[in-house]
Protein backbone atom coordinates (compact mmCIF):
# COMPACT_ATOMS: atom_id res chain seq x y z
CA UNK A 1 0.00 0.00 0.00
CA UNK A 2 1.61 3.50 -1.42
CA UNK A 3 -0.31 6.79 -0.52
CA UNK A 4 1.20 9.27 -3.09
CA UNK A 5 0.41 12.84 -2.03
CA UNK A 6 1.05 15.45 -5.40
CA UNK A 7 0.71 19.12 -5.02
CA UNK A 8 0.48 21.10 -8.43
CA UNK A 9 0.04 24.40 -10.19
CA UNK A 10 0.67 24.75 -14.14
CA UNK A 11 -0.30 27.20 -15.70
CA UNK A 12 0.55 29.35 -19.33
CA UNK A 13 3.58 31.90 -19.13
CA UNK A 14 2.84 32.44 -22.93
CA UNK A 15 0.72 35.19 -24.32
CA UNK A 16 -1.52 32.56 -26.15
CA UNK A 17 -2.48 30.82 -22.33
CA UNK A 18 -3.98 33.62 -20.28
CA UNK A 19 -6.90 36.12 -20.60
CA UNK A 20 -4.52 39.10 -19.24
CA UNK A 21 -3.27 38.28 -15.72
CA UNK A 22 -6.25 35.23 -15.33
CA UNK A 23 -5.27 31.50 -15.81
CA UNK A 24 -8.74 30.35 -14.46
CA UNK A 25 -10.03 28.69 -17.48
CA UNK A 26 -6.80 27.09 -17.76
CA UNK A 27 -6.44 25.82 -14.21
CA UNK A 28 -10.69 24.83 -14.83
CA UNK A 29 -9.59 22.64 -17.54
CA UNK A 30 -6.86 20.50 -15.37
CA UNK A 31 -9.55 20.53 -12.28
CA UNK A 32 -12.48 19.16 -14.80
CA UNK A 33 -10.11 15.70 -16.28
CA UNK A 34 -8.95 15.32 -12.56
CA UNK A 35 -12.28 14.83 -11.44
CA UNK A 36 -13.20 13.09 -14.25
CA UNK A 37 -10.10 10.49 -13.42
CA UNK A 38 -11.54 9.78 -10.28
CA UNK A 39 -8.64 9.97 -7.74
CA UNK A 40 -9.58 11.75 -4.70
CA UNK A 41 -8.45 15.30 -4.87
CA UNK A 42 -8.27 18.95 -3.27
CA UNK A 43 -8.50 22.43 -5.13
CA UNK A 44 -6.58 25.11 -3.27
CA UNK A 45 -5.65 28.67 -3.56
CA UNK A 46 -2.63 27.69 -4.74
CA UNK A 47 -2.87 24.59 -6.32
CA UNK A 48 -4.76 21.27 -6.92
CA UNK A 49 -3.87 18.00 -4.47
CA UNK A 50 -4.63 14.75 -5.44
CA UNK A 51 -3.89 11.22 -3.37
CA UNK A 52 -2.39 8.23 -6.12
CA UNK A 53 -2.09 4.68 -4.91
CA UNK A 54 1.11 4.63 -7.05
CA UNK A 55 4.00 6.66 -8.97
CA UNK A 56 2.40 6.00 -12.55
CA UNK A 57 -0.85 7.45 -11.38
CA UNK A 58 0.10 10.21 -9.92
CA UNK A 59 2.48 10.90 -13.35
CA UNK A 60 -0.55 9.85 -15.63
CA UNK A 61 -2.29 12.71 -14.35
CA UNK A 62 0.47 15.37 -14.73
CA UNK A 63 0.66 14.03 -18.47
CA UNK A 64 -3.26 14.53 -18.31
CA UNK A 65 -3.20 18.05 -17.17
CA UNK A 66 -0.20 18.98 -19.42
CA UNK A 67 -2.65 18.02 -22.86
CA UNK A 68 -5.12 20.47 -21.17
CA UNK A 69 -2.54 23.34 -21.88
CA UNK A 70 -0.61 21.90 -25.00
CA UNK A 71 -1.29 24.41 -27.42
CA UNK A 72 0.02 26.81 -25.32
CA UNK A 73 3.86 28.22 -26.22
CA UNK A 74 5.14 27.65 -23.15
CA UNK A 75 3.64 26.32 -19.47
CA UNK A 76 5.27 25.93 -16.17
CA UNK A 77 4.39 23.78 -13.37
CA UNK A 78 5.62 23.49 -9.50
CA UNK A 79 4.84 20.16 -7.72
CA UNK A 80 6.01 18.50 -4.99
CA UNK A 81 5.34 14.88 -3.61
CA UNK A 82 5.05 13.24 -0.29
CA UNK A 83 4.93 9.31 -0.68
CA UNK A 84 4.72 7.05 2.15
CA UNK A 85 4.61 3.21 1.96
CA UNK A 86 1.81 2.09 4.48
CA UNK A 87 -0.65 4.68 5.03
CA UNK A 88 -4.01 6.24 3.08
CA UNK A 89 -6.44 8.83 3.33
CA UNK A 90 -4.35 11.21 3.95
CA UNK A 91 -5.69 14.02 2.02
CA UNK A 92 -7.68 13.74 5.75
CA UNK A 93 -5.12 11.82 8.27
CA UNK A 94 -1.99 14.85 7.70
CA UNK A 95 -4.29 17.40 8.91
CA UNK A 96 -5.82 15.47 11.77
CA UNK A 97 -1.83 15.16 12.91
CA UNK A 98 -1.39 18.18 13.31
CA UNK A 99 -4.77 18.87 14.85
CA UNK A 100 -4.05 16.34 17.67
CA UNK A 101 -0.66 17.79 18.08
CA UNK A 102 -2.20 21.17 18.50
CA UNK A 103 -4.86 19.36 20.74
CA UNK A 104 -7.58 21.98 18.61
CA UNK A 105 -8.91 22.15 15.18
CA UNK A 106 -7.94 24.31 12.20
CA UNK A 107 -9.40 25.88 9.50
CA UNK A 108 -12.82 26.56 10.87
CA UNK B 1 -3.24 46.99 -2.42
CA UNK B 2 -0.95 43.96 -2.60
CA UNK B 3 -2.21 40.26 -2.10
CA UNK B 4 1.07 38.15 -1.48
CA UNK B 5 -0.52 33.95 -1.66
CA UNK B 6 2.56 32.48 0.10
CA UNK B 7 2.35 28.79 -0.10
CA UNK B 8 5.09 26.42 1.83
CA UNK B 9 6.17 23.61 3.74
CA UNK B 10 8.97 23.51 6.10
CA UNK B 11 10.53 20.56 8.05
CA UNK B 12 13.27 19.05 9.43
CA UNK B 13 15.37 16.53 7.46
CA UNK B 14 18.39 15.96 10.49
CA UNK B 15 17.25 13.05 12.54
CA UNK B 16 17.18 15.35 15.87
CA UNK B 17 13.77 17.06 14.52
CA UNK B 18 11.64 14.07 13.46
CA UNK B 19 9.74 11.24 15.45
CA UNK B 20 10.84 7.92 12.78
CA UNK B 21 8.87 9.29 9.97
CA UNK B 22 6.58 11.80 11.26
CA UNK B 23 7.09 15.49 11.48
CA UNK B 24 3.32 16.91 12.72
CA UNK B 25 4.54 17.80 15.80
CA UNK B 26 7.10 20.38 14.04
CA UNK B 27 4.13 20.99 11.66
CA UNK B 28 2.22 22.26 15.03
CA UNK B 29 4.49 24.51 16.33
CA UNK B 30 4.75 26.14 13.01
CA UNK B 31 0.43 26.59 12.63
CA UNK B 32 0.73 27.83 16.19
CA UNK B 33 2.72 30.73 15.57
CA UNK B 34 0.92 31.43 12.42
CA UNK B 35 -2.07 31.26 14.21
CA UNK B 36 -1.30 33.58 17.39
CA UNK B 37 0.27 36.14 13.93
CA UNK B 38 -3.31 36.97 12.80
CA UNK B 39 -2.61 36.58 9.33
CA UNK B 40 -5.56 34.88 7.49
CA UNK B 41 -3.97 31.14 6.55
CA UNK B 42 -5.09 28.09 5.44
CA UNK B 43 -3.88 24.50 6.05
CA UNK B 44 -3.47 21.99 3.98
CA UNK B 45 -2.76 18.29 3.54
CA UNK B 46 0.69 19.27 2.17
CA UNK B 47 1.32 22.88 2.95
CA UNK B 48 0.05 26.01 4.91
CA UNK B 49 -1.17 28.73 2.94
CA UNK B 50 -0.96 32.49 4.00
CA UNK B 51 -2.43 35.84 2.50
CA UNK B 52 -0.23 38.66 3.22
CA UNK B 53 -0.60 42.51 2.80
CA UNK B 54 3.24 42.56 1.49
CA UNK B 55 6.05 41.23 0.65
CA UNK B 56 7.87 42.25 4.31
CA UNK B 57 4.73 40.71 6.48
CA UNK B 58 4.90 37.68 4.45
CA UNK B 59 8.90 37.05 4.58
CA UNK B 60 8.46 37.99 8.12
CA UNK B 61 6.41 34.44 8.44
CA UNK B 62 9.07 32.67 6.89
CA UNK B 63 11.21 33.70 9.42
CA UNK B 64 9.01 32.77 12.21
CA UNK B 65 8.60 29.48 10.82
CA UNK B 66 12.30 28.91 10.41
CA UNK B 67 12.90 30.06 14.15
CA UNK B 68 10.26 27.33 15.62
CA UNK B 69 12.92 24.84 13.89
CA UNK B 70 15.89 26.36 14.52
CA UNK B 71 17.10 23.41 16.96
CA UNK B 72 17.12 21.04 14.10
CA UNK B 73 20.20 20.79 12.75
CA UNK B 74 19.18 20.68 8.82
CA UNK B 75 15.84 22.19 7.64
CA UNK B 76 13.89 22.22 4.40
CA UNK B 77 11.37 24.21 3.23
CA UNK B 78 9.85 24.80 -0.18
CA UNK B 79 7.30 27.43 -0.92
CA UNK B 80 5.66 29.70 -4.27
CA UNK B 81 4.20 32.59 -3.89
CA UNK B 82 1.63 34.14 -6.45
CA UNK B 83 1.52 38.22 -5.89
CA UNK B 84 -1.11 40.41 -7.54
CA UNK B 85 -2.08 43.69 -7.20
CA UNK B 86 -5.68 45.34 -6.99
CA UNK B 87 -6.68 42.52 -5.30
CA UNK B 88 -7.95 40.74 -1.76
CA UNK B 89 -9.26 37.57 0.27
CA UNK B 90 -8.07 35.38 -2.80
CA UNK B 91 -7.87 32.21 -0.02
CA UNK B 92 -11.88 32.31 -1.06
CA UNK B 93 -11.88 34.08 -4.20
CA UNK B 94 -9.33 31.87 -6.51
CA UNK B 95 -11.19 28.71 -5.51
CA UNK B 96 -14.05 30.60 -6.65
CA UNK B 97 -12.87 31.59 -10.00
CA UNK B 98 -12.28 28.22 -11.24
CA UNK B 99 -15.91 26.97 -9.68
CA UNK B 100 -17.28 30.07 -11.88
CA UNK B 101 -15.20 28.86 -14.93
CA UNK B 102 -16.14 25.27 -14.14
CA UNK B 103 -19.58 26.19 -13.49
CA UNK B 104 -19.90 23.95 -10.68
CA UNK B 105 -18.69 23.74 -7.25
CA UNK B 106 -15.67 21.46 -5.69
CA UNK B 107 -14.03 20.52 -2.63
CA UNK B 108 -17.57 19.22 -2.28
CA UNK C 1 9.70 19.71 -31.15
CA UNK C 2 9.45 20.07 -27.52
CA UNK C 3 12.25 21.12 -24.76
CA UNK C 4 10.73 19.98 -21.14
CA UNK C 5 13.39 21.34 -18.68
CA UNK C 6 12.33 19.94 -15.41
CA UNK C 7 14.73 20.15 -12.09
CA UNK C 8 14.06 18.34 -9.44
CA UNK C 9 15.26 17.03 -6.34
CA UNK C 10 14.04 13.97 -4.43
CA UNK C 11 15.49 12.59 -1.01
CA UNK C 12 13.97 9.90 2.05
CA UNK C 13 12.60 12.22 5.28
CA UNK C 14 12.49 8.89 6.73
CA UNK C 15 14.78 7.46 9.24
CA UNK C 16 15.85 4.17 6.74
CA UNK C 17 17.16 6.58 3.86
CA UNK C 18 19.46 8.78 5.33
CA UNK C 19 22.85 8.65 7.06
CA UNK C 20 22.01 11.01 10.00
CA UNK C 21 21.82 14.59 8.24
CA UNK C 22 23.13 13.54 4.46
CA UNK C 23 21.99 12.17 1.43
CA UNK C 24 24.50 12.01 -0.56
CA UNK C 25 24.38 8.97 -1.30
CA UNK C 26 20.66 8.68 -2.28
CA UNK C 27 21.56 11.60 -4.60
CA UNK C 28 24.11 9.89 -6.21
CA UNK C 29 22.07 6.89 -7.06
CA UNK C 30 19.23 8.83 -8.67
CA UNK C 31 22.05 10.58 -10.34
CA UNK C 32 23.33 7.36 -11.32
CA UNK C 33 20.68 6.85 -13.21
CA UNK C 34 19.53 9.67 -15.02
CA UNK C 35 23.46 10.03 -16.25
CA UNK C 36 22.67 5.63 -17.43
CA UNK C 37 19.34 7.51 -19.48
CA UNK C 38 21.13 9.75 -21.89
CA UNK C 39 19.24 12.79 -21.04
CA UNK C 40 20.91 15.63 -21.04
CA UNK C 41 21.43 16.88 -17.08
CA UNK C 42 22.99 19.27 -14.85
CA UNK C 43 23.48 18.51 -11.04
CA UNK C 44 22.88 21.63 -8.87
CA UNK C 45 23.28 22.07 -5.32
CA UNK C 46 19.55 21.98 -5.13
CA UNK C 47 19.06 19.48 -7.60
CA UNK C 48 18.95 18.24 -10.94
CA UNK C 49 18.22 19.80 -14.22
CA UNK C 50 17.27 17.68 -16.87
CA UNK C 51 16.00 18.73 -20.84
CA UNK C 52 13.64 16.33 -22.06
CA UNK C 53 11.78 15.99 -25.50
CA UNK C 54 8.62 15.43 -24.27
CA UNK C 55 6.32 15.12 -21.24
CA UNK C 56 6.76 11.50 -21.48
CA UNK C 57 10.51 11.31 -21.62
CA UNK C 58 10.71 13.72 -18.62
CA UNK C 59 7.98 11.70 -16.41
CA UNK C 60 9.49 8.42 -16.75
CA UNK C 61 12.90 9.91 -15.36
CA UNK C 62 11.12 11.02 -11.86
CA UNK C 63 10.04 7.30 -11.71
CA UNK C 64 13.07 6.19 -12.51
CA UNK C 65 14.45 8.28 -9.46
CA UNK C 66 11.60 6.98 -7.03
CA UNK C 67 12.73 3.75 -8.13
CA UNK C 68 15.56 4.17 -6.24
CA UNK C 69 14.37 5.12 -3.22
CA UNK C 70 11.39 2.84 -2.80
CA UNK C 71 12.63 1.13 -0.13
CA UNK C 72 12.31 3.88 2.33
CA UNK C 73 9.62 4.46 4.12
CA UNK C 74 9.12 8.37 3.55
CA UNK C 75 10.24 10.16 0.41
CA UNK C 76 9.80 14.00 -0.74
CA UNK C 77 10.15 15.61 -3.88
CA UNK C 78 10.19 19.07 -4.90
CA UNK C 79 10.02 19.74 -8.87
CA UNK C 80 9.18 22.41 -11.00
CA UNK C 81 8.76 22.27 -15.50
CA UNK C 82 9.34 25.04 -18.08
CA UNK C 83 7.78 23.75 -21.11
CA UNK C 84 8.32 25.44 -23.92
CA UNK C 85 7.47 24.64 -27.99
CA UNK C 86 10.30 24.97 -30.98
CA UNK C 87 13.61 25.37 -28.58
CA UNK C 88 15.92 23.13 -27.99
CA UNK C 89 19.17 22.84 -25.94
CA UNK C 90 18.02 25.02 -23.53
CA UNK C 91 20.71 24.05 -20.79
CA UNK C 92 22.85 26.50 -22.23
CA UNK C 93 20.36 29.14 -23.90
CA UNK C 94 18.42 29.86 -20.95
CA UNK C 95 21.54 31.52 -19.27
CA UNK C 96 23.07 33.05 -22.45
CA UNK C 97 19.29 34.65 -23.03
CA UNK C 98 20.23 36.30 -19.31
CA UNK C 99 23.83 37.02 -20.31
CA UNK C 100 22.87 38.76 -23.46
CA UNK C 101 20.41 40.75 -21.71
CA UNK C 102 23.14 41.51 -19.27
CA UNK C 103 25.69 42.11 -21.31
CA UNK C 104 28.24 39.95 -19.35
CA UNK C 105 29.13 36.64 -18.20
CA UNK C 106 27.96 35.13 -14.87
CA UNK C 107 29.20 31.86 -12.89
CA UNK C 108 32.61 33.15 -13.87
CA UNK D 1 27.53 29.15 11.59
CA UNK D 2 24.98 28.51 9.41
CA UNK D 3 24.47 27.78 5.60
CA UNK D 4 21.31 28.92 3.95
CA UNK D 5 20.62 27.52 0.15
CA UNK D 6 17.61 29.23 -0.99
CA UNK D 7 17.21 28.51 -4.59
CA UNK D 8 14.26 30.62 -6.44
CA UNK D 9 12.75 31.40 -9.85
CA UNK D 10 10.69 34.70 -9.66
CA UNK D 11 8.63 36.26 -13.05
CA UNK D 12 5.64 38.33 -13.95
CA UNK D 13 2.57 36.00 -15.27
CA UNK D 14 0.92 39.18 -16.07
CA UNK D 15 0.89 41.01 -20.04
CA UNK D 16 2.69 43.47 -19.12
CA UNK D 17 6.16 42.02 -17.47
CA UNK D 18 6.70 40.30 -20.33
CA UNK D 19 7.92 40.73 -23.97
CA UNK D 20 5.82 37.28 -25.49
CA UNK D 21 6.90 34.10 -24.39
CA UNK D 22 10.47 35.65 -22.86
CA UNK D 23 11.62 36.93 -19.18
CA UNK D 24 14.84 37.51 -19.60
CA UNK D 25 14.47 40.75 -19.27
CA UNK D 26 13.36 40.63 -15.62
CA UNK D 27 15.49 37.74 -14.91
CA UNK D 28 18.74 39.71 -15.84
CA UNK D 29 17.34 42.43 -13.19
CA UNK D 30 17.32 40.27 -10.42
CA UNK D 31 20.68 38.87 -11.03
CA UNK D 32 21.67 42.28 -11.32
CA UNK D 33 20.63 43.02 -8.00
CA UNK D 34 22.14 39.66 -6.64
CA UNK D 35 25.43 40.11 -8.43
CA UNK D 36 25.84 43.77 -6.67
CA UNK D 37 24.50 42.80 -3.22
CA UNK D 38 27.80 40.41 -2.90
CA UNK D 39 25.88 37.25 -1.75
CA UNK D 40 27.40 34.01 -3.28
CA UNK D 41 25.05 32.47 -5.86
CA UNK D 42 25.00 30.58 -9.35
CA UNK D 43 22.38 31.06 -11.94
CA UNK D 44 20.65 27.99 -13.44
CA UNK D 45 18.71 27.27 -16.50
CA UNK D 46 15.86 26.83 -14.07
CA UNK D 47 16.44 30.09 -11.28
CA UNK D 48 19.25 31.14 -9.38
CA UNK D 49 20.85 29.54 -6.20
CA UNK D 50 22.09 31.47 -3.25
CA UNK D 51 24.09 30.82 -0.29
CA UNK D 52 23.29 33.20 3.00
CA UNK D 53 24.54 33.17 6.40
CA UNK D 54 21.53 33.42 7.94
CA UNK D 55 17.73 33.83 7.20
CA UNK D 56 17.70 37.55 7.43
CA UNK D 57 20.23 37.80 4.62
CA UNK D 58 18.34 35.00 2.12
CA UNK D 59 14.78 36.76 2.77
CA UNK D 60 16.29 40.44 2.10
CA UNK D 61 17.31 38.82 -1.06
CA UNK D 62 14.07 37.35 -1.99
CA UNK D 63 12.67 41.03 -0.94
CA UNK D 64 15.21 42.66 -3.31
CA UNK D 65 14.10 40.47 -6.19
CA UNK D 66 10.68 41.35 -5.86
CA UNK D 67 11.21 45.05 -5.97
CA UNK D 68 12.73 44.87 -9.51
CA UNK D 69 9.61 43.27 -10.55
CA UNK D 70 6.97 45.33 -8.48
CA UNK D 71 5.45 47.35 -11.14
CA UNK D 72 4.15 43.94 -12.55
CA UNK D 73 0.64 42.97 -11.96
CA UNK D 74 0.65 39.84 -11.14
CA UNK D 75 4.51 37.94 -9.80
CA UNK D 76 4.72 34.28 -9.46
CA UNK D 77 7.97 32.91 -7.38
CA UNK D 78 9.03 29.04 -6.39
CA UNK D 79 11.80 28.75 -3.94
CA UNK D 80 13.19 25.76 -1.80
CA UNK D 81 15.53 25.95 1.12
CA UNK D 82 17.72 23.91 2.53
CA UNK D 83 19.32 24.97 5.49
CA UNK D 84 22.11 23.47 7.57
CA UNK D 85 24.07 24.40 10.91
CA UNK D 86 28.25 24.17 10.78
CA UNK D 87 28.42 23.86 7.20
CA UNK D 88 29.49 26.57 4.77
CA UNK D 89 30.91 26.73 0.89
CA UNK D 90 27.75 24.12 0.59
CA UNK D 91 27.14 25.53 -3.53
CA UNK D 92 30.52 23.92 -4.30
CA UNK D 93 30.35 21.32 -1.27
CA UNK D 94 27.39 19.37 -1.94
CA UNK D 95 27.92 18.67 -5.84
CA UNK D 96 31.36 17.13 -3.99
CA UNK D 97 29.64 14.99 -2.04
CA UNK D 98 27.44 13.28 -4.71
CA UNK D 99 31.12 12.82 -6.74
CA UNK D 100 32.56 11.55 -3.99
CA UNK D 101 29.95 9.10 -3.46
CA UNK D 102 29.48 8.56 -6.69
CA UNK D 103 33.37 7.95 -7.16
CA UNK D 104 32.92 10.35 -10.38
CA UNK D 105 33.04 13.90 -11.54
CA UNK D 106 30.04 15.13 -12.96
CA UNK D 107 29.02 18.23 -15.36
CA UNK D 108 31.68 17.57 -17.05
Amino acid sequence: MLSVLLEFSMFPISDDGRDGSSVSHEVAKIIDVIDKSGVPYQLTPMGTIIEAKSMKEALSIIELAYEQLQSCERVYSSLKFDIRKNKENRLKAKIQSVETALNRKVNH
